[in-house]
């Protein structure tokens, strides 16, 4: 894998920082192309690459005329090993683009989208072979978060699956085979159940925007961080498990549930809890929330290694 | 402060865990209390106290003589400045209790309840004045988790929630005040949401509980441990915030919310993820969770302190 040819169509937030996480990880010899069809597609990365390294990890900065920018996707896939997608959310744009990216690219090489909605059994439906695609959704941002979620078609052949978790866990990333194509995969509809049940608290009244923040800031999260919630009570059942849990207060986990909120999108609670945000967080610094979750990852990994 | 007395009632798990949390806090003239009707109680503090103090926190353990264990309740409450009732989780229990403390403890002392579902509306229905209990609810282990949610009854002063946020926060400590009694509080209600879709994920065989832990391990448990759902989805919406977030992928967040299983206690699911969880984790080193819970809550304290 040293000499490696990678290939990121799309210079959004994702693809960016995608670039950012394969500079740190490909050896020397290997070669990261970017395709964008917007004319200063050259200018435009190296205006906003930079903002992905830190300098605690990237002492070394890439050299960014390193990155080769192409000028045609024919150019950038033709004799790529991975195509990586991070483009609009757009099943039209998507069904054009692995047609055309097919009919360029060698036969063996990984075809990856990042789409956190579009399901590969959607996207391939103009593609000869279609056991090629396999849908990659990183917890943003990937430069930094370990987490990517590997979703096939159910004609995404096992070896793609194999091969593509290889890649990742090589690079110390936390590859997870989802089994099912299902609406929004599993890590958004693990995090918006949650929302959901925020929003319903905020709506009634029972507590501020603020206040759900620092209530999971300072319980669930760092839980969550070390253990999750299946392991968390596993452990809080005692030596019956997660079977004793449900034992003891299985109860007021079903009250829980059965008064659980189900406020939906347009209900109009939005007003409030937007303009709570608003007020509270102002525009916030991603760099900073960044610099301390690095942090944070670098304790977990450690004490992973052991 | 520095003299304060303080008596907890229960020696169960959250009993022994906020005797140490208060142990490693309180001024050395200041008396801590246990009281339990166990016929054993001292010789029980004796053994099972000292499993809830680590040498990298508290290198001078504290010497258990200092601790009181006394022999009634009257003896237990009557020159207490606080008093903190973590006994069964049983209405009856607490109404007694309560109804008796008042009886004895000094007109002015706190009266905090550890319940994970008794509203301090119910356990107060045999007090004479109602306006002193408060729930104050842990994130379990109290001596490590920074958050209390303090839950009053419509009853409760004023006076006694300013009070008992002061000690709290004197203490490093997170107190929310939760302004509603809401059935199971807040946190336990925005984890339990989450855990019910993991639920209906493994159930639908998407993917395995030990896969469930793994990708919020590694992903929304570090970044909620840094910021919490609603700042991160404000930071994700860019310039336009949480609102800007809901305009780019509101569509998904309600696809995801339609989707959304609801099992409930006793549909069936329980057989399978009960199972797997004792397969993959057998008895989980609680003691090892701690530890790096607390690598990580000391390295957030850090950033916010700046």
């Amino acid at each position: 894998m040293s000499d490696l040819k990678i290939t990121l169509i799309g210079t959004g937030t994702i693809g960016l920082s995608f670039a950012a996480f394969h500079l740190t990880h490909l050896a020397s010899s290997s070669q990261l192309t970017i395709y964008d069809t917007r004319p200063d597609a050259s200018q435009y990365v190296k205006d906003n690459l930079p903002r992905f390294f830190n300098r605690q990890d990237s002492p070394n900065l890439p050299s960014f005329p390193d990155v080769k920018i192409a000028t045609s996707l024919q150019d950038a896939v033709k004799d790529a090993n991975i195509i990586q997608e991070s483009g609009p959310e757009n099943l039209p744009f998507k069904l054009d683009l692995w047609a055309e990216v097919e009919k360029h690219a060698p036969k063996d090489s990984l075809l990856w989208s990042s789409t956190s909605g579009i399901p590969a059994s959607q996207q391939s439906g103009k593609m000869k072979n279609k056991s090629r695609l396999l849908v990659v959704h990183p917890y943003n941002p990937p430069h930094i978060m370990p987490l990517l979620e590997l979703v096939p078609s159910p004609e995404t052949s096992d070896e793609v699956i194999r091969r593509t978790q290889e890649f990742w866990r090589a690079r110390g990333r936390v590859p997870i085979h989802i089994k099912k194509e299902t609406t929004g995969f599993v890590a958004n509809r693990l995090a918006f159940a949650l929302l959901r049940e925020a929003v319903h608290l905020v709506d009634q009244g029972v507590v501020s925007v603020e206040e759900i923040d620092s209530i999971v800031t300072n319980s669930m999260g760092p839980r969550w961080a070390v253990a999750g919630p299946f392991k968390s009570y596993h452990a809080g059942g005692g030596p019956a498990g997660l079977e004793g849990f449900f034992k003891n207060i299985g109860g007021t986990v079903q009250e829980c549930w059965t008064d659980a909120g189900t406020p939906n999108v347009g209900d109009g609670w939005e007003e409030k809890v937007f303009r709570e945000a608003k007020e509270v967080y102002g525009t916030v610094d991603v760099g900073e929330r960044d610099r301390i979750t690095r942090r944070l990852l670098q304790v977990l990994e450690e004490e992973k290694r052991g």
